[in-house]
């Protein structure tokens, strides 16, 4: 497999980039025409760190390894633009396999407007995929940054929580014992595969007047621990609040957790954590049903320099991954 | 060594990036406020491929990372912005030694009025990074593609090749019984290790009027051959007229090559092939002097449907890696 055939074998497979992409894959640099302000955001996933080939298609990497990084956009409001793609090629991945990869970020850069407008192919002893999603906005104020929320204002979350965890759990064959309907099954583990990257309610959440923002990649304790940081306020949240996706408490069950350990604990929901001033709640949550997804407000931000407190309803502890819960 | 602090540690480095960057590293994406158009390029370099740890030191491979992105943008003539990196970390990798290697990165960004603006660090069986870089422009006329050359411009190459190759001989322990001054195999190292962005040549040929560009990363022969394929002209070189680095003839004879082969067959002398229409060679030529580099014209462009035709000074065949020359 030579790098300029795979290249000149995607290049060949792309859609005309819109009007912005002026100069797409196949030169030096591609050359865009931003407008505005744009929004970067670079996102890699390894073999054997974020995936393993054996429960994870190829082109389920290609497409989680993009909606990942788009995820970052919608957590900023950004309209997607482009994408440039880097591929590590370990020895026992043939071209096919490699396009396959490519198409499966293909499809989900097509399904969200966003053009594959440049890349770059290595071997490597390793499969690896690291994305930049460039997004764009009219102007810097209609974006939301992790840093401006506020005492007082309500924290919020779309859609429902713990599928991802409890989808990874079924496809590693763990859940086995869980005894549920095909379409929750396949809804988890469709979570997992395709992770949808919540770009409509990121706008929509923005244009709400979100003051704090950040899409949920590394699991809720975590993502909160990082606004509450930035802003400089301290994030109540009520885990008996939090939404629940179809199945995730039977998985839970069948393989001896919590369910709010599912939810709260893991990350690769990708539903967006966004912090409101409690008047524009309403209009927030009408603006998120209009793209198709729902808010709940799950708690709020409360003086304080930095730090979560998670409330969970029997007052029993929870383990968070990759946070330092604070008990007071 | 945790992602998150090894982030916040390279984030307390970083001088406050220019008044393009909005929002820098740390949120879920860096905001930039671009003015005109933009040029994106990604390049990627894998640790047994691209580079050994044994041979390399750490910074090199941060700032050889940086600089082969870089030279991306120098081959389109556009001042260089932000860079965003992503790091493959291997177990055998500590903290400290991370952090060389993205300061090797910072001080190749220091120098050349790049901000790192982002970046993502994952665990990794093999070491690898990613590097995406933005330059900037006015406008897209004021930017050099590959897609340019016409029938009668002249074929240039910036600086003196095949110092790379020979480095690399030097590095690896094949080339001592080369008998060279101490300076000119230091030089002939540097090349290797802290290979030169053409960033100031690359905008000075811009605005020269060069018709096509493109940086010399894989080998002047395939290099050419890019130009050739995406013109629609035929690239006639005359190998004689290549200008060698100080030391590469004398590395050639130690190991048994050909000069040549080292200065047109190999790459990473990140030089800059452009063409240029006949009546502006002599404004190029004093506007790459005043960016502290040579312009030498190495051959010409002909009507034809892509090719390179590299003629050598004795008639004898050249052995050009990753490129199919061609003989009539």
């Amino acid at each position: 497999m030579g790098e300029f055939d795979l290249i000149a074998a995607l290049r060949a497979r792309l859609p005309a980039p819109g009007p912005r992409v002026l100069v797409g894959m196949g030169d030096d640099a591609a050359v865009t025409a931003p407008g505005g302000v744009t929004a970067t955001s670079v996102d890699a996933i390894v073999e054997g760190v974020h995936f393993r080939r054996g429960s994870t298609p190829l082109e389920a990497i290609g497409r989680k390894a993009l909606a990942a990084a788009l995820s970052d956009l919608a957590a900023m409001g950004a309209e997607p633009g482009e994408a440039y793609i880097v591929l590590g090629v370990p020895p026992d991945l043939n071209e096919p396999g490699c396009l396959e990869l490519l198409e499966g970020a293909q499809e989900l850069a097509a399904r969200t407007g966003t053009a594959l407008a440049g890349g770059d192919i290595s071997r490597s002893a390793v499969l690896f995929v690291a994305m930049t999603v460039v997004g764009h906005a009219p102007a810097a104020e209609s974006l939301v940054t992790r840093g401006g929320a506020k005492p007082g204002d309500a924290v919020t979350v779309t859609g429902k929580l713990g599928g991802a965890a409890a989808g990874l759990r079924m496809l590693e064959g763990e859940a086995a014992s869980a005894d549920l309907p095909d379409e929750v099954v396949s809804a988890l583990r469709a979570r997992q595969l395709d992770p949808q990257p919540r770009l409509a309610e990121g706008r929509a959440l923005a244009a709400s007047g979100a003051s704090a923002m950040i899409d949920l990649s590394d699991g809720l304790g975590a993502d909160a621990g990082h606004i509450a940081a930035e802003s400089g306020v301290r994030l109540e949240i009520d885990l008996s609040a939090l939404p629940l996706q179809a199945g995730v408490a039977e998985v839970a069950v069948a393989i001896g957790e919590e369910p709010l350990d599912l939810a709260a604990g893991e990350g690769e929901d990708y539903e967006l954590l966004a912090c409101l001033p409690a008047e524009s709640v309403d209009r927030a949550r009408a603006a998120v049903a209009e793209a198709g997804n729902s808010l709940a407000v799950i708690g709020r931000c409360v003086p304080g320099e930095g730090g979560v407190k998670l409330s969970a309803p029997s007052g029993r502890e929870l383990r968070v991954r990759g946070y330092d819960q604070l008990s007071s």
